[in-house]
């Protein structure tokens, strides 16, 4: 029998290739990489990504929060920013933000452009400004040349460099889960456990604000629909940028790709596990009690979003000039 | 005249083959790459190198204050550590620490291996335990897997932690600057004013501590030779190791192996530029005051000791497991 396998298969193929593939009947997409990118950017963001003179002290860069050994985050509750400063909320993943609505928690920034200026000039992250920095990368011959080939001028300023590290932090997609290949039309990407786990997040509900390609990132929600969410965190989300009493306590849901990654979670980083998560959500956007066995489940299937995590060499930085201002860490 | 060109060329390749290289009648030799690794050891230390969860905070890993994007170094005057504690001294490149005759600035850690324990235990510094630092590896299975395979037994120890981050490290040599080239045997590497600048580091006595394959790291030397050395800082160097008088103000001699990427320098990180430090250098240590034009000199063939930076993929870390004790940055 063995010279009809090849003949069978060939059918099955092709009766699949007639078939809608099973992501467009599901509440979740795979992820797909970044198709229009400027190489030559992603690679001057890259390092203005990994580099600390961005800040004051010269010791923190966007990656001590963002870690991308970690899941794009710090794996705190809450930041620390500059001298030891504690932030107010949990730094989220950078990983596949290109998908979110807006960014930070609260929507405030509309894209990851205007995102990435703010740690750099926020006193208790980076706690620099914008004019230094952009002197400090002036003073930088290696960056200047890098820039110039970029953006063909040698004037550096502060809308470039957030460019730059918006167009890498682009690239940091995460495709190829075991989920998305399952998605995909490989049945054997995830086992039973892990199906039933997905079936559940389904019938549930949560898969009402956790849906689209990244499973989150593209509505704001009250935090506490059911049930109030219990916290010592004084941050109220949404309403700081609108206003609106009604956006008391809504926040950008956040993506759940890589979610085994970016522990803890929510924004006050309050849940330390993915069952504590799951059984908080539950009951307070849900109302419902999940029993052990149904938690076992969502978290195994949440386990199958962690994708390919970025791979690239460690940026090596430009050095500074004589001419460069001196990091400022204890002043 | 073309035909002969290639036997005139074989003419010289075979004189020169004849001839003892270069470097066999200079002070400094080539770098070599190390010669005997345990890759799989190198793979685990690069991850523990890289890992904030080593300290206390779950923010500061080796790579902070010897930041491979940066030298090997932070390029701060001093670095930053626990709750922004101000260490006392500058953190040296961790670039061809191997080639050292010992670690730190005092040489009070024998070995690689010896060092690597010293900051995850100051409480100034990571401001763990090695206790604590084990029992949170020992909780995330992927680096149980991976010890497992490397050494043996599944039972992390703080011994083989460290002799993993030592193996990573000696793997962090930088083979190839254009000074190595010129010392292979290529005229061309290097020009004229290098050249006449390392002539000049030789003729003024430069080369008597800063020699060898690391140009540097070999032997204890006072800092103030000639005049003492004006700092503000309390550190005494070698006596603290030692106890004799005689070794007071003794420190060892810094690799100057990609010195233009670790400003500042000395062990007070005093000198904030390549010029500075030659000229402190001069005076102090060899009675010399170096004119600018000197001074240009010799900065030029300085910066001809930067050789290729490590070239790896940035690693991406096992995640934490339910049962790893939370980090604590605030308390």
């Amino acid at each position: 029998m063995q010279y009809k396998k090849p003949m069978m298969i060939g059918g099955a193929l092709a009766v699949m290739a007639m078939m809608p593939p099973v992501w467009a009947s599901e509440p979740i997409q795979p992820i797909t990489p970044v198709k229009s990118i400027n190489l030559g950017m992603v690679e001057l963001g890259k390092k203005l990504f990994f580099d600390p003179r961005l800040s004051k002290s010269g010791f923190i860069s966007c990656n001590s929060c963002h870690n991308l050994s970690m899941g794009g985050t710090d794996n705190l509750k809450t930041s620390i920013g500059h001298n030891w400063n504690q932030g107010p909320i949990s730094a989220p993943t950078v990983l596949n933000s290109s998908l979110n609505l807006a960014q930070f928690w609260d929507g405030r920034a509309k894209d990851l452009k205007e995102q990435a200026g703010g740690p750099i000039a926020n006193p208790g992250e980076m706690g620099f400004t914008h004019e230094l920095a952009v002197e400090v990368l002036q003073s930088i011959p290696g960056y200047v040349a890098e820039y110039t080939l970029v953006f063909g001028t040698e004037k550096i300023g502060i809308d470039g460099v957030t460019e730059a590290i918006a167009e890498f932090e682009k690239t940091l997609v995460t495709p190829n889960s075991r989920f998305d290949q399952w998605l995909l039309g490989d049945e054997n990407a995830i086992n039973g456990t892990e199906l039933a786990g997905y079936k559940l997040f389904k019938a549930s509900g949560c898969v009402a604000c956790h849906n689209g390609s990244a499973v989150g990132g593209s509505t704001y929600q009250k935090m506490g629909v059911v049930a109030p969410y219990q916290t010592t965190s004084k941050i109220e989300g949404r309403i700081g940028v609108t206003g609106k009493d009604a956006d008391r306590f809504k926040f950008k849901v956040p993506t759940l790709r890589n979610v085994e990654l970016t522990y803890p979670y929510f924004h006050d980083g309050g849940a330390a596990t993915l069952k504590e998560a799951v059984d908080i959500m539950g009951r307070i956007q849900l109302g419902k009690q999940f029993t052990d066995e149904e938690k076992v489940k969502i978290v195994a299937f949440l386990k199958t979003l962690t994708g390919d995590q970025p791979s690239f060499n460690l940026p090596i930085l430009p050095p500074s000039s004589d001419k460069t201002p001196q990091p400022k860490p204890f002043s």
